[in-house]
């Protein structure tokens, strides 16, 4: 099955570049809402279920017994940008359960935010692992570890009694067996398991909304879904994408992208679950087509219209800031929402 | 017309993303060799000409005028790193013309070269325009303006002299019209025109065999593929897919890559002129599909081939250094030339 060309990117007067993908917005029982090419493919999640992971150190008691505030809870579902703050939010989290950037195994890189790399380089510091996206996650992981009493430095292998949690919790929400022979390793070391994109978007449906979930889980993942609308900065950082959207938009959608072209999301007052793969594993383009799926699916004040315009069509500024180009959504992406 | 899958990218057993695109592989006299996908549709070469926009620093007779060494040369073809001997090399183009840095007109950007960047911002300085992956170039198309008596500051002007013999070099290499309403600015703000895929293949069909040019265009082809081939960190920097293949396969293969998923390839022994363009964008993927017509067009040595493989299947590596994927290209990309 081909997908289809969801996002363009043009240059002067002609289409450039072309991102294909898939589509699936589907409502708390399952009922598609809209589906477009392959959804039934599984695809790696990526960072984009680091909420639905973030779910065992709310339900393992983690969150609670060391005392996980709101900020240190957003950063465990985030793709950090590696800024100051988000630093010190990662080292907080590990200091309230004795431990320090050793335990982390996520492996170091360089701040994704530019101006912090640089400020990390004119320091003459090198990246630790606390710079890595993934650190909060893996500061939550180590928290469920401890509040367990399970071992700590084993914390990514598969079957960790943490892994073991993880998984769980998403099938479970996903309605989809997470096959061994689907698993795969992370960036940031972790397993991560492909699921088809409808039940992805299942799985968002239900974190969204608590519809079918156990009253604890439920409580869970409006307490997650709270903390990351109160606090959209620690869950990516200034300018991108997750928090400006969450900043804009409040609790009204939660949003989380993943590496390789994932983007996933909840619409809680719609009910709706979200999931895109672009094919080709473009951010650019999956940041293009949420923000479609945005306009087409959330009720939008001129203000909403306004301030997503920037991530609907996005500019290309060239080194010397002349406009060259824009990215914009497919046709069939935008469908009859657009008024 | 849905160009094929080219390139598909592996996470453990699976395959998480799939790049699509479009090879053309022609003869000096236009024949195709290989075509998959829409090879007639125009595409912005971007960086990929740059080596046939210093033709006319050649012909115009600046290159000879300013006693431009061989390393300049291969800047002005090169789309570098920004390494302290890039940033040199640039400098010492436009002291030729009495210039300096305040002449160039491509934008800052940070040095491409990470460490490259890392040692600039721990040095405090701030990126300029040298720094610019195409300031090679610039320098050149300078250095042409003052040969030509023509004014400065309004280079890049497409009605600028400069940019008018550019525009003729490449109309004639290619025997494709430059349509205005194909033109679009490029990153370094330079003027870029479509092509359609199979004459692009054909201007490196001509650039490398010289068949069908002029003597002086012959001439000047055959010294700018010498001197890439000779100083191919020049034309790259250090790690990039240009530079190491030129570095393994000499004047046998002339490569370079363009923005937005284009690569271009001479193999003058074989008399072939190869241009790809990956529908997406992606640099990732035409890297590949070019190692994979390496692999197909020309007569591999093991130690050609042990060189070759890094590029052909590169592993994707975490952030622990974990191997979790690798890169490779389609089957109908290899054809039949593998053994």
């Amino acid at each position: 099955m081909n997908n289809p060309v969801v996002v363009e990117v043009s240059r002067g007067a002609m289409v450039e570049s072309r991102h294909r993908g898939a589509i699936a917005v589907v409502d708390a029982d399952g009922c598609a809402v809209l589906a477009l090419g392959d959804v039934e493919r599984p695809i790696f999640p990526r960072s984009a279920v680091k909420a639905l992971q973030a779910l065992v150190l709310m339900e393992s008691g983690a969150a609670e017994r060391f005392a996980l505030t709101e900020t240190e809870l957003a950063l465990a579902c985030a793709s950090h940008g590696g800024e100051p703050d988000h630093i010190a939010t990662a080292q907080s989290i590990l200091s309230r359960t004795g431990l320090d950037v050793a335990a982390l195994r996520c492996g170091a890189h360089a701040p994704i935010h530019q101006p912090a790399a640089a400020a990390l380089y004119r320091a003459g510091q090198a990246a630790s692992p606390l710079h890595n996206n993934c650190s909060g996650k893996h500061a939550g992981f180590l928290c469920v570890a401890c509040a367990m009493g399970a071992d700590r430095p084993g914390y990514l292998e598969p079957a960790h009694p943490v892994q073991r949690e993880v998984r769980s919790v998403i099938e479970s929400l996903s309605n989809a067996s997470l096959a061994d022979e689907r698993r795969a390793v992370d960036g940031c070391s972790a397993p991560t398991w492909a699921v088809p994109l409808k039940n992805l978007a299942l799985a968002f449906a239900r974190f969204g909304t608590g519809v079918g979930l156990a009253p604890q889980r439920a409580k869970a993942a409006a307490q997650l879904r709270r903390v990351c609308a109160a606090n959209p900065w620690h869950v990516a950082g200034t300018g991108r994408f997750c928090t400006e959207i969450m900043r804009l938009f409040g609790a009204r959608v939660f949003v989380k992208t993943g590496a390789e072209g994932v983007v996933c999301a909840a619409f809680p007052g719609d009910g709706l679950g979200i999931a895109v793969k672009c094919d080709d594993g473009a951010t650019r383009a999956a940041e293009v087509a949420m923000a479609a799926l945005i306009v087409r699916f959330c009720a939008l004040s001129d203000k909403d219209r306004a301030g997503l315009e920037h991530f609907l069509r996005p500019s290309l500024r060239n080194w010397n800031g002349i406009t060259v180009g824009a990215l914009g959504p497919a046709e069939l992406v935008m469908g009859g929402g657009i008024s």
